[in-house]
């Protein structure tokens, strides 16, 4: 029992963390639960409407695949349901009125033939990477819903009938979860990955900015955690992917129109995560200088040049997260990208001057000097994206 | 109408290449099919076995959603169909047979609670991590389920006889895409894993071993693009954690026991995606040093070492790809290692004895360097694997 008592405590931690590192998740299960009761509700609305009683069966359902965390999603999957139900129960109907034209004999053979050809096609065009992205859940719907009107043993106006009352509920359903959604404590996708993609950029100047204090010893305190926040924009791409996706279905919502130029969040995310790859083998060198504790004669030449340019770096990197934040052109970016730049020749000319006798160590000016490069790149690059 | 021809064209060959590139995809569209068309002819059964007749549409409803691309993937949308139904329909008819207690007052206050109370926790259970990655979809149908059983307006043993046709036909569905994708022309989604994880390593040991030849300048042509090979990893995370979950879904296949370490195989992934993000820095030594293009008097010292030791590091990578490959123990490995230790020990003595005039060109050694430690440390951990 103590142990069943652990477990549950711990348990209770899990969901207190979930609730509060994100506590829409928290509003989002609520609306669902919400939106699926006030459907349910329209069971009980037979005497009026005179009628949707079991169809209330699919608005349920709409309710209950439609339904997504963000917006974007839900607008996604709506639209694809909706569409794929209108098409697929069309072309359906047309099976199903040829299949009637051939005689009871041919019948089942003709169904047979274009529930299997239909059912293949569209499981290959699943396939197509860009069909996959957006409109997945609708060639399933389509696959379905087509075998469901074809296959149905009804007569042609008991399908049609069928279909009114069907079409009308999975509307309700979708329009339902889309008001819900859009108006009660919205959680829009475009804007959390506006928010990640500004967060990404801030953590890496967080870590150049600290970089210089720890690498050349001025500071030797050991809770790194905080350097790799960087880190988690190493594998966020297919996450970003999918945002993007999401938030081209959104509507105009705070500072962002409809069309809002999604792709180019993604380009400079891949630039951000082609700068991790270098903070990445940067920390790397942290770590092993951590081991070597005497600082050599080398590095007392190359210390001023290079904390000058991590932290202008850094302050660029700040200047261009806070630009994004807050949809304003990044003006004094550039004073920190020539001083960087000023800094970096400085180097240069100092290391030409002198002469090594201990080479080991230049281990640790070098990624510096070649992040430099990249990040200079990464800055015009940004630059000229400016939204 | 010419560029209608055009467009058709270019779509033609997007479906050609689509189906070169893997053509377990056309046998899986054709599977899908095959299985719809047997899974409708349950409609025309219904002299036989006396009554499926609409509950067919469940039996479809099943293949549409669980058939998947890979064995593992349909066994576990199978399962968390089958157990979710199971479950939130023994808790709909609970929750029923409390509402009716109730009276025809209390009746739908009381459903309308339970539905919003389960909707609400199910919706956020869908949150934590690791339901989220294994099962989603069968939370996804336990709400549903739930909705279904609970607002029918039908009598508890309408729902019964309701119930046994579902369970059946739900059976029946998940059976034959099982069947189907296990006994014709099975896609392993753990075998996969394993080729893929196979395959990313043997692009790094490509690289390193071309790595020397193209930096050194002994051969300078200037189709790089099978260098980069080793790129694909960078982004592969999200999918190589979706591959894992489904091979644990998988029964046993050819030398593989159901309970692999599939983990293992994550971890491995990880520590070849740390090696990537060195690669990646070392591919970016090689651009810039296209462009310089006299070789200074300092490469020359360094040459020699330097190429030793991508090569050995290359063929050590080569070696352990193909012992994941044919599921060995990678005996030669060791050697290699010592080999390119040794070449790393040369290189660190001859460069305390030079004297550097012209630091710059520092920029290309360094990163191989590095690299070479950090190889050092991947392949130990590789070998700790050992399967």
């Amino acid at each position: 029992p103590g142990r069943f008592i652990d477990n549950m405590v711990e348990f209770a931690h899990k969901v207190e963390k979930l609730g509060k590192d994100d506590p829409r998740r928290i509003t989002h299960s609520i609306k669902v639960g919400l939106t699926l009761s006030l459907v349910s509700l329209l069971y009980y609305c037979r005497p009026i409407y005179g009628g949707f009683g079991s169809s209330t069966m699919s608005a349920i359902l709409t309710v209950v695949v439609v339904f997504e965390f963000s917006v974007g999603a839900t607008l996604g999957k709506g639209f694809n349901r909706a569409l794929a139900t209108f098409l697929a129960g069309a072309l359906g109907f047309g099976a199903h009125h040829l299949a009637t034209l051939a005689g009871d004999k041919g019948h089942p053979a003709i169904l047979w033939f274009f529930i299997f050809l239909l059912a293949a096609v569209a499981s290959f065009v699943r396939f197509f990477p860009g069909i996959k992205a957006r409109y997945d859940y609708g060639v399933l719907m389509f696959i379905l819903t087509f075998c469901l009107v074809s296959v149905s043993g009804y007569r042609e106006d008991e399908i049609l009938e069928l279909a009114h009352k069907r079409v009308s509920t999975i509307a309700i359903g979708c329009l339902t979860c889309v008001i819900m959604s859009i108006f009660v404590f919205p959680v829009w996708a475009g804007l959390d990955l506006h928010k990640l993609i500004a967060h990404n950029i801030e953590k890496q100047a967080d870590f150049l900015q600290g970089f210089g204090e720890l690498y050349f010893g001025t500071k030797r305190d050991m809770d790194m955690s905080w350097l790799h926040g960087y880190r988690s924009v190493l594998n966020s791409m297919t996450a970003e992917e999918a945002m993007a996706n999401f938030a081209r279905w959104e509507p105009a919502h705070g500072k962002f129109r409809f069309g809002h130029p999604w792709k180019q969040y993604l380009k400079i995310s891949g630039m951000t995560r082609q700068c991790a790859y270098r903070l990445e083998a940067l920390s790397n060198s942290i770590t092993s200088e951590m081991k070597a504790q005497k600082p050599s004669e080398f590095k007392k030449i190359i210390t001023l040049s290079c904390m000058e340019i991590s932290i202008e770096l850094g302050k660029a990197l700040q200047e261009i997260s806070s630009a994004i934040k807050n949809m304003t052109y990044p003006f004094t970016v550039s004073t920190h990208i020539v001083n960087a730049k000023t800094a970096a020749e400085d180097l240069h000319r100092a290391l030409e001057g002198i002469t090594l006798n201990n080479t080991n160590i230049l281990d640790d000016v070098m990624p510096a000097v070649s992040v430099t490069s990249l990040l200079l790149e990464i800055i015009e690059c940004t630059k000229n994206i400016a939204e």
